[in-house]
């Protein structure tokens, strides 16, 4: 049975592509979901679709509301959540994202560098497992899907 | 993953086959359910099956039961509710369901002229987007299934 | 142990003092609540704490939002929610607080005249009692809570 | 009935402590709780209490352990989740105690300057109402509670 | 903190009055609540309030709704729910009552005769206790409250 | 989207068979489920495969509780349960799985002869339809599923 | 507002007397609830209540029911539960007890000598913390409940 | 519709080999799942993809961490869940698993050699058969899908 696991989190790296070309190279059987990655686009969306607005809160507020049809949406469809936190970017969404699918029970899998294991200590302790790189991420999805460990080298 | 949207609201225009038109056009993966649109065999099915009912209350009651099975089965299997509240007709069944499916945690797409603004802005405020045209309601789904903006001419 | 009954709709009449004043002669343990009556306030609400809206879709709702924190919650609340709908208005919110409390597996009692049967079949379906008068929801609190009948005379 | 209503956020200010004296002069009948908002104490439950950890990762995590034993019960306890963002500090907690608190329904409202208005826009859009100071969290509260408007002067 | 218990069933033997008095003497902190006792008013509280029906069915409809209100809401707050069989008649809404208790994860005890044993084997099987007599149910009550086993004469 | 029907109740009578038959010549997309209908094995299972008990209480348990693996978890993928009530018999396990049905939200058809309305008034009120005939079931998920009303003869 | 914590695991020691104690010394608000500590009334109950059985397997489930009905209540009811496993007895009921716990998302405490970390592995990672003896889940509660830290000696 | 069996419990041994070779000889229509079965894998996997821990208890920790995102993600899709106990080892995990799975409703298998029947005496009370024999499981789901008994012989 097919996986579904959510990637949450920053739009402004590869990380998503690094984490689905190896879970393909594994030959898993996992579906990839995410946000839009497209920036613009995602900001734009609402005054794109439905009217312009001069106030810059209700822009972001009519945009916000129809990337949460999507993003609510997957969470609650996927069995697995990852959500990577990037070296820059307030990225409170990504927190918001690993709030929202924790009081859902579903198992979070964190994707950050070091330095912000101490900002991050609440979010990782709600967290199944804590990664540094997203080759991490794919040996332990690798794991969880196959019960095989990554081969030694 | 192909997603599950019900079209909630009006029966008296064609707003649900120019959204499934438009869907199609644009070949999202998605499969759409309504309520029976038929306004005449939705209102006799009761008694139709059911067996004859003098008074006009329990004709409607056993009705509403049957239509009932369907709608409510349908709201919790779709992924999205769009909620079509058209110029005529007091249509509080339309806003039940927008009730029923915001209490289930489905996202809610409201469709609707502007005049109605100052009268459905508790279903608005619980929805994620609204709309005012059907046409809208398509590109709302194509950004939120495929992550592209509507072209602009 | 006191039972909530939350009172939506309709907050043109005193239909909700009337129930009040009911249940309080039989000597009922509850407790009732409802959203806020004084239309006014209710309307302007988001702009009179939070800043004002030049656009009238953006002031509702902010004040919608703000409504939705007391209503919600005070359904969630409650034991039995009764939904009013008065002659006239559209009353699309007390449709969709029914809609809510439905799914929340919540009783329903729906109060409103014999004009409306038609058009609130599906509403009517989902309640367990349909009463034409405030004094018939009194009466049906005081057998729910007490087990007694109205005195015949 | 006692209103809960979780502060949750930034433990560097005293905005906590403007929000309960203003809704202590309201007369409103709310129960505030918060997470522990001495931050030393934060950090340093987990070895306090448990043993020691040379590595800070760890040391963090049975830190959060314990504090998550508060602050989710808390969340769960609560009619209301008041979200807190100051101008600076990460706050991924923050944003993370807001998404956990929207995937349970609570009611939420966002309390930030207005700098981080783009940053917050999902978290926002997830909210009842976005406040810029404490006091008009207590309007907020004072019109949930009794449905009164702030007094004009 | 004080147990709430329903006491589901049979409405024509002394049965609960017998647990009542037997708990009140063991001096046990339990609130108990059970559906209207008095037949005749259950059967027509229906029409009583809601207006008369000449067809057989729709007053009983009637009726069923009004009882529900109680019934399924003290079956959502009781913490043990207690279901009678007694010798005679169909208690076919004793049995809808275990079924819904069960799915909503309610600890069930069965009292009913040895007679019933086969009949009863599902609704047995979901329930933790099966007694015969009202007393053991009093004992078993005892226990769970308070540890303590009946005193062996 | 196949529908998932499940079929509880008497096993005494082709009153499924029936139903199966009118549902495959009216081409539904519907998967059909019920409980165990030989009624030696499904008494018997329990010591057949669990090893003997000369107890037919523990007997009769140990049955009840392979059997409850297999309805409960149809009732739980059910999208609509139908209860059949017989002529004969105690059905108490069927009118068992209509409130396990009721309290998961599940729509119910109850089909059942008129000499049972009064004491079926319940569960008829839990349900959204109430049919005399197997072929009226046929017809109400002809409905449902297609929007259909049966041809007139 | 009290704290609900249920004490579950081994009979056979003091340590929930030595955590009341220490709460009590801490004046803190809590109320602590455990199973039936009595072993020989914990065993006996089914049939000292229920009947004889003269299979063993029988007279361990009888009582197993009645002491479900107890536990199942009280984890649903606590706040935050501590599971205790000691150096002897196989204390899978223990075990059991955590997993319903961490299924309903309560928080979890385990306390439990060093000797079984890597036994409790699983456990302990569902929990929120890892205590070795009484007195530091004392103070976990202490933190918890009024965010103060033992004094350090 | 395939059912989803997930085997819990010791991996010292072929029972869930002989479950599946006997559910593969009968036809049966069933996907297994299980935890990883491979124990070095299963201990080792924590440090073997996240990084090294000097510390027992945290690569313990880690690993489970890993472990439980399958785990957990399994229960929770499993229709029917089978716990094994042999006769070594403290198999906590294994009686959390059986917890865990009662509170979310799914039937529960127990398996397990007669010596263990008075410790599992609450687990068995939780699980709706208990088996000595992996065949004898394969005869529970050979009944519960096919509704056949086992020929004897």
């Amino acid at each position: 049975m097919a996986w579904n696991v959510y990637l949450a989190g920053e739009i402004h790296s590869d990380w998503r592509e690094r984490i689905a070309d190896g879970a393909e190279k594994a030959g898993l059987d996992v579906t990839f979901s995410s946000p839009v990655t497209d920036h613009g686009a995602s900001d734009d969306v609402g005054v794109a679709i439905l009217g312009d607005e001069s106030n810059g809160f209700w822009k972001d507020h009519k945009g916000a509301g129809v990337n949460a049809i999507r993003t609510q949406t997957l969470i609650r469809q996927a069995d697995v959540v990852v959500v990577r936190f990037g070296e820059k970017y307030k990225q409170w969404n990504a927190a918001f994202d690993a709030g929202f699918a924790a009081a859902l029970g579903k198992p979070i899998v964190t994707l950050h560098p070091e330095e912000h294991n101490h900002a991050l200590k609440e979010i990782d302790r709600a967290a199944m497992a804590t990664a540094e790189t997203p080759e991490q991420v794919v040996d332990v999805l690798h794991y969880v899907l196959e019960g095989k460990l990554p081969a030694r080298g």
